[in-house]
């Protein structure tokens, strides 16, 4: 099967990082498109740039030429997955729900370790309209940038898992969740100052991805999902 | 002082349709000035329309010459009004969460009568994230689509009326938000029918964006809504 | 049109200031009347003496022998609105709830500081019955006694502000209710200590009562705030 | 042990039959003691005449001049409670929370079959408040009147009968609370027509009054209901 | 009466001392038969064990050959109530329950001090089903585990006393629920520390369940707790 | 890998039929190993069946010879998953949860159509627990018996069939889970009838399993499910 794998931002090394991870965890014979969108910000950090990426992740994906068997979207926190919900047949999974949902078989309670303290009410807004808050103990920001993930890498993990050792101490998290698309390398090392399972939501994502085809499921198309109305639409998408 | 009302979609009768409404409520020396966006949709009735919607309006808003102290952005259960939030420092007055927020002054509960079934769910997400779930007794559809209501107002009308009496009587509303920009000429008739006051969201959103600029009150910039970071935006805006 | 402002306790000084505070922000042909009750405590801070304030705010209101367009009370988490509701068509607003509503435009959360420990749940009720917990990150007590604020304003000064942030930056409040009927004037300083937007009830509770009446919006009638029904009141009210 | 059952109207008859119903469960050794209160409404069906009940019942309670060890507000949704907590050392049972407590003992969810429809959401509000609408199914009213059920029992039965069947079948609860001092002899006709236990509040309130005298437990009054902060209270209590 | 009070674990000396403290507080008139189960741990500390009480309890209630009026499941937030309710017609009461809802009588908000941290999720659950968590503040551990309580009490009433003043000054908790078993005897001294009313979830299990009993009612049979269907049940109960 | 899923019944021929549905859609290199419990009873639609059934399964697993790689517990809305996460380090997935999480990847609400009618509240509980509940629209009874799934198979297509389209209809689901371990056959004629996708809990929770397997990710032993402390039980296991 093939499944698009869509980076939020607009840095190709963050794709290629994402892309990675996706086909590390990916079983034989899926195979992982990672996709850059055409436009926006080079990294996510806020509603701004996240509305801009639910759009351009869009258009990106209804421009993919090929047969595809299901969309991620790899944003943490963001903007957008309804849309592409409507748009597509296929299922389409959202890092943020992927990691949250697969946390919550493994201990009583999760948390979410982000990167700046503004982007922890995205998160928190996108995990109460998934109906995954009841078992959040916590979102806690490291305080490093998205793109400070690649550039200092040593002092990021540092950060995220001093975070996330608050996260099983005072928020009486089980299991934590690395809350960015760029995090995936780092989870070893959390593992191994909290003892506690970490999940990378990307990684989660493809295994969800893959089960929901395997499974032949569908996106519902009986209310909220339906196709959108033909109707007209102006100026857009916007022509390079 | 000057209020943006910005329509979500791009049918101009609409837009200034929500223009008179505004002006006819405002205060003397509001100044109302209606906007629509340069792409996007004729009517935004689902997640797709209303991402476009979302982006659409900023990118208006921000395109507009002239100075100004408040911003309406009017959809029902439309995505985009964080984003607004942080571009800008004036207020930004959702008309989903003025009308619910009116509302709850007037009864114990309120519900909500919108176009399409398939926009419930997003004016109950809308809701959800703004904390105003608590008194909503229902969202309620009347099976017209936005256009409709222009084309065949008699109809809108009845079919207005009869979800808004179910919601009083069946759902124990005691006050009828009207879930549409483009419904706001039907309010008396539906208080004749029901008994209960009816609150139309553009007028609504006029008062309280005019409250918040007489009180000198502005977004807040600590956390969620401060400006966006500066960084490389690729390919966007548009250019025609 | 004419607004009661109907203090909650008796201090007849506190009356004056709360209504100075309301005229200061009322519009042009506002007409702010204050209104001290006949009976009742110097400050309210408790469940004992806030239900006799509650029956003696709907008396005094009852007793006022002029027309009038909305009647606010303001006092910071009383009992009381429901009554008022009932007895009055004209708009009830509640400075506790007006301060919530108004804040929650402003930013993700908002927090509340008021005077006594003790006041603390009565506030956090009102808030609870008024659906406006989603989004209240905490309500903090100074440690201040309502007549204290008129007494030794610096401290007052300074214990809220230390209390506002700490709000901001513990519980992440990203905006601040003043949570008393006396704390008007303290606005700008806390605004100056935290960066936040500071809202005073009072304040927000004129602008959000002259909306109403300009919106030509009523009380429902349909069910809980009806009239009261007919039927013999003994020894009531009490005759001076 | 001498327990005080406050009736809140002013019905005399309803006050008997009150204290008769209070007696007939009381355990060898307690005294009730019903009272009347000396102002109020003669029948409480609206947030006024609960308001004034409320103070009406303190300053009754207040007035009893002998030593007591518990006090029972008979009123099905009323405010009031937290006042007499802050006066008082020796527990306080409300009789709607005493009822709920009760029947979720015995059952998955309960329903409470009230009066009127005008105060289903006081009581809603006051469960609300009490943290004990998790469980509960429904409230709903029977449409009688609180003098109805003494001047048509035969009516009454039959009208909260109804309800009760419809809130087990409908509304999947499976115990009924009595939501009025007045329906204490109803009980039994209610178990025949649903199958289910039904609970009477005055009935509850005096097997709880006893149960924390008996274990010696008294009104916290570490923050929320300590005693009222000495301080001067104007023409009040009213003189007769 | 005769009322079961089942321990939870195989330790007789806990058993002892469970039935003296529930006969310390029972009625005149009133037998208190305490038992201990046939199988299961020493101590009941973690899901496994509970899991294995809960059948166990069953079991031994089942095969108790007198008439009895009530049944008390004495362990904190132990699985297994809702069988017993099933099993049996007369009421069954859980101490977790009842000191919770005792708690809720007497303050704005109550905390649970357990003994060891990997217990606090099975209480919080417990109470989360119950419908009990909208008013607990808090559950906290003292690090003590229940055998503990035996074997050193004065380390215990210290590590308790002191969780106990933490959730009165942090979580703002005014009334403490005893979370185990054999804590009974330490309330006078946690109520010395806190100037809180303590809760044993024993001694007010035993009033509810007189009270249940007096006022005649028993469980609900129309849904939830309807007898077991006749059916094959292969191998069971072990014999001995 | 190898992943035993045990039947909570003892009824064999479901544990074959359980056993079929998950080697259906297991991957290649999954070997299926179905359980039935040593003790039980022959179906389970209670609680008490459902609290043997989760000692049974916990002690039919531990009695496993051979390495294993994760558990399924194949029954719907069943005490005892908890147990066996403190028990075992390989993941546990309950059906009941791995349905709902993933119908929320495919709709805005989901339903749940289960067996007899006094089954529904057990799901609800454990979707509770689970917090699982934000997004369920409903959990409906098709007044089926368990086994009578497989006598009358198509008088439970058409019951099934029937509730699933007042789910979607009534209750605004979008996504219907089949709850029962012995529904998995139905699902086609479901959707056929509803439009909607359907999930088989058996499935979903095969590809979670493996999913979980893949990722490396183990139960956290961080708190709720670590290990049982060593301590002496009594009694137990049973012995042939």
């Amino acid at each position: 099967m093939r499944i698009l794998v869509a980076n939020v931002n607009t840095t190709e090394s963050m794709t290629r990082s994402i892309g990675a991870q996706a086909a590390a965890v990916a079983a034989p014979g899926t195979e992982i498109v990672p996709l850059t969108p055409a436009f926006g910000a080079e990294s996510v950090e806020g509603n701004y740039e996240s509305y801009l990426a639910a759009v351009a992740v869009m258009e990106t994906v209804r421009a993919y030429p090929e047969p595809y068997d299901a969309v991620i979207q790899a944003g943490y926190g963001e903007h957008g997955r309804e849309g592409l919900q409507e748009l597509l047949d296929v299922p389409v999974v959202d890092i943020t729900e992927a990691a949250a949902s697969t946390a919550q078989y493994l201990g009583h309670r999760y948390s979410v370790v982000t990167t700046l303290d503004r982007t922890v009410p995205l998160i928190e807004d996108r995990l109460k309209l998934a109906g995954l808050t009841d078992r959040c103990a916590s979102v806690r920001a490291s305080g490093m940038a998205v793109l400070d993930l690649e550039r200092d890498p040593e002092a990021a993990v540092e950060a995220i898992a001093e975070q996330a050792v608050r996260a099983v101490e005072d928020d009486r998290a089980e299991v934590i969740c690395l809350g960015c698309g760029g995090m995936s390398g780092l989870a070893e090392r959390v593992v191994a100052r909290t003892g506690a399972p970490v999940v990378d939501g990307v990684a989660a994502a493809v295994t969800v991805a893959e089960s929901l085809v395997r499974l032949g499921l569908t996106t519902s198309k009986v209310r909220t999902y339906a196709p959108p109305r033909p109707k007209h639409i102006r100026n857009w998408p916007p022509t390079g």
